[in-house]
């Protein structure tokens, strides 16, 4: 049994992941198939990549993750493999990988129309590349049957937090959750201990906190949260719309003097 | 293995689509259950139709289809097992299986009580009927264990396209998907080549589009989409806002002259 | 096999639940993980107990269940496991069990971290103690080995109706679904036939029906439900809407003179 995991942007409500679970299960009945989310914003790479960089780090040795967050479907970018961390990475070459890429990872050009269904479609790489490709290499295929290994894969900047010189860190909001919590691109290595001041949007916000509980309800907080990312939160309410933020937003993080 | 698949529109924020996999279960542990969409419109049968027709083409031979968009459950239409394809489909005889009936179907009506969850109720057939039907066939017993065949199923008017003598195709829009893009039911087959205008609520749209991304954001276009239908769609963008449209709206297709 | 379910209140648009997933394949490949619901409202442990409590009913012996309505992670609830009803329970010790508490339940307090993945963190105990409990749990060990039973479990106040002299149920509203219908906390062996009088926010609905269809599309009903508790709809419509109703309204059920 392999497991091979979903991350796309095409919603649940449509039958597109599950004709992407028929393809799979029509060339191996072996594979396990797992949906990490479907929700990631229409397009936007940088939380596709954000979540399936978090996520994956749970999965077993040779997990397959198959990611359609692709906005150039039909278009010039290539379709790729990843082989990397001991996991496989199936997906557009628009640089959803990115945070893969720290200098151990094989890229393979996906050629090899043997094991795409055809025709292809403009409009479904998911169906008629990535899930078929992820269904034979499960079965045990080496990579290299499926096209040659690539050099020149694209790489995205990713919005990566500034140490000043006083240890000052200014970051940003990447990712609003559904209880309006605020995710922020700061790590919790970037931080050392809990005598900070956070600020967003002209707020400020006294420390750094162990759990949602730790303020009364309806009090802001911020704290290390599931992503082992600083994150501002309010308990039990919406940090997102008592601070009016989105992603992007600036976030600051000072050292108590 | 077999698989079965859940095909309802009972949203996922209820525990009854996890009911139903537990009778599966609780009856075999040997099927792989898979979720098709939870969110077909309420009591939609046209778009439960159509789902179901386009998901199920890319699932395996034997696969077993359940199919629970049943407003009239507890009344008077029957429950029934559709044989096609090579494959099952198992629900209320609305007309939900139209699709299906190209003349190859047999269609068994479900009377065999001894493969209900007793007692049925009035509210919940697909726990108490088509879950345990799917799951004890698909242990591999014979559709005639289950019922008789019958050959008065219902058969309801889906939408379908008009071809004029001049080649103008009339048809209209059966689905509008999360993005906003406008499904179309004329399917890919009656369109010759890229050269017609497109037009609907008064606007047109010039040719037939490879990709979404053939034209600037923002900027309206057509396409063959993963339905293999004629599509209508913004890039990146709604067109259901932009063209304020909703099911059923006509579409006109005018070969260019 | 073994089946492991998951509740939850973390929503599918975030990658928690995947994460679950993937560190119970982690710890074994021979489990199968069904979901519940992830759509818990927030925090909402009455709602999170009665969703647990009927859906497990349908699924088999041996079964676990995976529960994480948790606002007081990191604090000081316990973490427990329940073994009551030929299946067990694995979440936090705030109340949410109370419907298995009927005097045959063994409760464990869950302190061997060897099973549990370190750094447990303060803000994700399903990830941290709850899937990986569930996971070794599932491949044979018994509960023994994962704490000691206690007996200072925390019950919580379950929404009872109560019975009057004159027959009268007051109950109220627990739970609306995406239809709009309300459920009660009135179950069918509280009713006695169909002959009662449903009042709600000053409106009385007459009599008890079989069917959704029985009354005219647009008009209101009352019948027993799928949770097979006393429910108020309106025949494709919302009730919710209609009546102007939220969870914990009041109704009153009187027998008709």
């Amino acid at each position: 049994m392999r497991i091979i995991t979903l991350t796309t942007d095409f919603g649940i409500e449509d039958p597109f992941v599950a004709v992407m679970k028929g393809v799979i299960y029509t060339i191996t009945s072996e594979a396990r198939v797992i949906d990490i989310s479907h929700n990631i914003p229409p397009g936007n790479i940088v939380v596709g990549a954000f979540f399936v960089d978090y996520a994956s780090k749970f999965f077993p040795r040779d997990t397959i993750h198959v990611v359609v967050v692709d906005p150039g479907v039909g278009g010039e970018r290539r379709p790729i493999m990843v082989s990397a961390r001991g996991q496989y990475f199936i997906g557009p070459d628009n640089g959803i990988f990115t945070p893969l890429y720290t200098g151990g990872e094989s890229v393979y050009h996906l050629t090899s129309t043997w094991y795409f269904r055809t025709p292809v479609s403009n409009t479904f790489h998911g169906r008629d590349i990535f899930a078929p490709v992820a269904a034979h290499l499960s079965t045990g295929l080496s990579p290299d049957f499926f096209g040659e290994r690539i050099e020149d894969y694209k790489k995205i900047p990713l919005p990566t937090p500034k140490k000043l010189d006083d240890g000052t860190i200014e970051g940003e909001i990447i990712h609003v959750d559904r209880f309006g919590n605020l995710i922020t691109n700061i790590s919790h290595e970037l931080l050392d201990g809990t005598e900070y001041e956070i600020e967003i949007n002209g707020k400020v916000i006294d420390g750094i906190k162990k759990t949602y509980g730790s303020v009364p309800p309806g009090e802001p907080l911020a704290l290390i949260d599931s992503f082992d990312m600083l994150e501002i939160a309010i308990n039990r309410g919406s940090a997102a719309r008592a601070f009016g933020v989105k992603p992007r937003t600036p976030v600051r993080v000072r050292r108590k003097s």
